[in-house]
This record gives structure tokens, C-alpha cells and sequence, in this order.
């Protein structure tokens, strides 16, 4: 049996769960959980707001633990490795998307806690293909956050080959965003962060940003007209589009990670005058995830983690909910 | 004196003008006028429609001709070569954007047709730079709407890197999407023509489309779900933008070269599951056209073209206007 936390409805408070994960699959592995990260995600999906919740749900996708058990057709996991699980449980490996490397876009992935029970527990499993070796470097308790708030900002850097003479603004300096200023600036970019908080001007600087503005001051926004190559846009609301666009160069492009319920209201002139781009990308793919690991451990990129234990999960999700955690919240067995 | 035909005002007709250039300045050239195309951003131009008209206003740039003299720092054209000139007449020449061979999408560059007189005249005038030779094989004719049709949905091919392996859509058959069918075509791609006109079905596989699609067909775009690389939109109006994106595979591209004024309503999560971007451009830089007339030469590639006496200029207007031509319109001297 499998001991996690559960909620039973859209909304509910998260209790304790039973379940018989029944025998392990050939291609998949048992983790045994130490961390795990809980990220905005987790409380859209505990509340319902994607459409696409089953309950009782055991949220929980950015684990860190130790491999427990191997199914039969595993062979590049053994039992003790120290890994890593993010958003996605499994690919179908078969389709030319997984063939390309692109797993994180394979139609047939399935998610961590979609219909599938995730970190919030003792125990999680997965498929092998999905679950990513920690380099020795890297302790557990922050890896959790960079399998899912980390590696959807880092995603963007390797898919768009960012280049390190690249001036990039990163919206939102929140659970993702202080994660993107220290990727940024180990990639040699110029990084500037936009925060309408005081107190995390400094913070933004000590993290890697080179400058911050001030995103709710309109006049600084037309200042930086024509500025960045790259802007990451890391919250999940809708802001002035076209006053961002407007700070693109030629060629710049708007990126957005953030899940934003609201259509984009974007006009075409801007875009079409400097040949600018809306995009938006989800996680990565386990290539990507080593690799990011692997930058991240030689470059000392750490999530600033605020660790509870798990039994105290309610407590963790309300400092995220109503908190200003900095920046990202770890649950410990 | 340059005997032209200019609108006097917002939307008026087209009426002989005779206006005096003064000296040729010494980096411009001034070009016999033989053919001259007519876009639909001239129709925009001589009704305001964007806001930058200046009256009396003289169309035209699409331009093919003859250089009849050159100025002074003039070096790589000469009198007596063929060339066209198509949006720009001008850049600054001296920008980082102008520097990386973007001219194109330089801040400072002029438009042949905003505060400068256009090619619905004898002669026209402009910076050597904006004015590119023609290649032996291509005739004059049919020049003229590469440089700014032609150039418009090219450019976007060099832009992407497109693959010839790449399954690209074109919305809108019409001036611009049947130059897009015959380039794609000559790219390697797979090219399917989108288009609610039955008359132009047959005309579109002849053009160089693999497939077409009722873009009216609400069922049909549902079922292309997931299939193209590249949208290539050359429609000025809204279209269900969110239906188009579905048709995109992952890291998919909907690219509009039509000037739409309306904003796009674009959902994020199907950007967002599928790393899909949406983007625009204008035009292409004189590399890039100078590349795009080599490519037509060689594959011979040609706008279709219903040619009207210069002095019929109103006539020709109005064919665009409210007839349905096939496929540009070009006035002759």
C-alpha cells in the first residue's frame, strides 16, 4: 500500500490515503519519495480549474526520492539511484514526436497527477522513460522544483537556441521566475526582471537579474521599447500584451509559460512591423530535464526552497496560496 | 517634372500629378517605370486606412523598370539595368537592424508609398540600396508583385528556415497566396491551398498545391488537426485563428502576412501544449529579395498578372477592388 495525501473534490483539504498501486510494471519504477515540490499546478488541478481532475486526487509532480523498485524491461535505473519525477508519468515513446526527442509534447503523455496518483505519498511510480538520475551535485531537496517549475523555463532557452548575447525580461519573479533569472544569467544573458514588488528588487538582483523594472509603472514600459531579444512571461494572468510586445526588438518574441485562462489580445501591426512571435511551451523532455540538471549543477542554480513537513501539507499549500513563499515550497517525508 | 497619378484625398480616384524630384540625391537612382504592380496595401494607403497617408498621395510599389540615372555614390547599379523596387524605397543603413542585413525591419526605413511618391508614374526615385536587379530569365511583366506580394510570403520561408520536408497551409488564394502556393511548391513542401472558393480549387493544384481544404468546412479543419508545420495566412480579415492553430503540430507555426486589424483572440494552453507559435512579418530585406527572384528565375516562378494601360490606373483599382482578378493586377507604361 501506497501512503499519500488526497483530496476528494474540487476544493477540498488534503487527507490522508490509502492505496494498492497492485503489481509494478515492466517499464515502470517505484520511487521512494523524499521531496516534493508543490507548484501552482498542483492547486489548479486540486481545485478543478483545467477541467480535467479525477478524485480522490493525489497531487504532487515535482518529487525527488530514491529508486525503490524496477520493473523488469528497466535497465537504465537501479534500484538506489537518486531521481527525479516532474509533470509527466509516461510517454507512448512510439509516436514521431517521442522519436524527434519531444516527449513533452507527445499527445499520449500522460501527467503525474492526471488520472494517476502522484508525490504527495511515500511512494510514487512511474514510467522509466520519464524518471530523470540527479547528478551527485544536486541535493534532493531542491531538485523537486526544477522537474517542473525549472525545466518550463528552462525548456524555452534550449527549444528557441537561445542565444547567450540575448537581453531577456522575465516576467513574474515568483516560484518560476527566480528560477529563470539564475538559468539566464549562467547562459550569459543579459537578464532584466520585471516586478511590481519592492521587496523583490533585491531579491531579482542577487539572483542573477542584471536590472529590474518596474512593471506597473506604464511609462517605464514604453522606455524599454524595442529592448529585449527574449521576454519570459511566468504568471498566470493576463497582462498588457501589446504594451510587451512593444518591448520587443525585431525578431523578439513574447513566451509565455505561464497557463493564462484569458485569450491573448494581441494586435497584428506590432507583431508583423518587427517580425515578433507569441509562443508558449509546456515542461520538457527527459533529455531536456538531464541536461538542464546537469547545467544547472555546474552552474549552482538552486530553487530557493521553503520546506514542510509532509504531514503538514495543508499548512504548505496555504503558504502558497495565500503566502509569498520564497519562492518555491518542498514537502519532506 | 515626374508625370504620376495621385488621390488628392482619403479615398478619392486617381488623378494625373505632375511633381518636380529636384536633384538626384547621391545614393538614389531613378528608375524608368515600365510595369507597376497594385498591392492591396495601395488600395490601404489611399484610403487612410492605416493612418499614415499623405495626399496628394502617389501609389505604387511594385515596380519594375529600367534605371535611367544613378546618383553620385551610386556603385552597384547602373543606367540601363533592369530592377524592381518594392515597400521600402529606403533604410538607414547604418542600425544594428540594418547592420545584421534586416533592412527591412528597420525603424528608419521609408515606405515607397508613405511621404514619398510611389510608381504610378514615369519615373520613380529611391535609395540604390532598396533596389535590387533582375535576373535575365524573369521578365519584367511579372516582376513587379515579387517585390512586395512575392517578397512578403518568401520571406517568411528564409526567416523559419523552413524545411522542404515541412507540410505548410496557405490561407487565402489570392494575390499573395498563389505566389506562396508556387514557392512552396518549388521549396519541396507539402503544400495544402485553404480556400472557401470552388472556382479556385482546380486553379490552386495548378498553382502547386498537393491538397486543398474548405477553409468554410468547419468539420474538415477539425479533421487536418494536428498536420501542418506552417500556417501561412494572407488574409486581411479575422478568421477562427483558434481552429487554424489546432491544425498545427507540435512547435507548429501560424505566420499571417495579411494586415489584419482586428486583434488576435488567441486561447494559450493549445500554444501551450503544443510549444506553438504565432508571429507576423512584413516584406523581406534586399538580400532576401535579391535571393527570392534568383529562386523564382530558377523554377520559374510567376505571379499571374492581368496587365492595364497606366492610364486605366482607376479601372485597374477597381478590378481589384470588387473583381476577383487572377491574380495581381499590373499597370503598364
Amino acid at each position: 500500500m501506497i501512503k499519500a495525501y488526497a483530496v476528494q473534490q474540487a476544493g477540498g483539504e488534503l487527507q490522508p490515503f490509502e492505496y494498492d498501486p497492485g503489481p509494478l510494471a515492466d517499464h515502470d519504477v517505484e520511487i521512494d519519495v523524499e521531496y516534493c515540490g508543490i507548484c501552482h499546478s498542483d492547486l489548479s488541478m486540486i481545485n478543478n480549474e483545467w477541467g480535467m481532475s479525477q478524485y480522490p486526487l493525489v497531487p504532487g509532480h515535482e518529487v525527488a526520492g530514491k529508486i525503490a523498485a524496477v520493473g523488469a524491461h528497466v535497465n537504465h535505473l537501479a534500484v538506489g539511484d537518486r531521481v527525479g519525477l516532474g509533470w509527466h508519468s509516461s510517454y507512448c515513446g512510439d509516436c514521431n514526436t517521442c522519436l524527434d526527442g519531444d516527449h513533452n509534447l507527445c499527445s499520449d503523455a500522460q501527467g503525474t497527477i492526471v488520472g494517476h496518483h502522484g508525490g504527495f505519498a511515500d511512494k510514487v511510480r512511474a514510467q522509466a522513460t520519464s524518471v530523470v538520475k540527479l547528478p551527485d551535485e544536486l541535493p534532493s531537496e531542491v531538485a523537486g522544483p526544477l522537474f517542473c517549475g525549472g525545466i518550463t523555463v528552462y525548456n524555452p532557452m534550449r527549444q528557441f537556441d537561445l542565444k547567450p548575447t540575448a537581453r531577456v525580461g522575465v516576467i513574474g519573479i515568483g516560484g518560476l521566475g527566480h528560477m529563470a533569472l539564475q538559468f539566464l544569467n549562467a547562459w550569459g544573458c543579459e537578464v532584466t526582471a520585471f516586478t511590481s514588488s519592492d521587496s523583490k528588487r533585491e531579491e531579482a538582483l542577487s539572483l542573477g537579474a542584471h536590472h529590474t523594472l518596474n512593471s506597473r509603472d506604464a511609462q517605464a514600459l514604453e522606455q524599454a521599447a524595442g529592448r529585449f531579444d527574449l521576454l519570459l512571461s511566468t504568471v498566470n494572468v493576463k497582462l498588457d500584451w501589446n504594451a510587451y510586445v512593444n518591448t520587443l526588438k525585431p525578431k523578439g518574441r513574447l513566451h509565455l509559460v505561464g497557463a493564462v485562462l484569458e485569450p491573448l489580445d494581441i494586435s497584428v501591426f506590432p507583431l508583423l512591423a518587427g517580425q515578433r512571435s507569441v509562443s508558449s511551451s509546456p515542461v520538457g523532455s527527459p533529455a531536456t530535464i538531464a541536461q538542464m540538471l546537469e547545467f544547472a549543477a555546474r552552474h549552482d542554480i538552486k530553487p530557493q526552497v521553503e520546506v514542510f513537513a509532509m504531514q503538514d501539507v495543508n499548512k504548505a499549500i496555504d503558504r502558497l496560496h495565500h503566502g509569498s513563499p520564497r519562492y518555491r515550497v518542498v514537502l519532506k517525508n
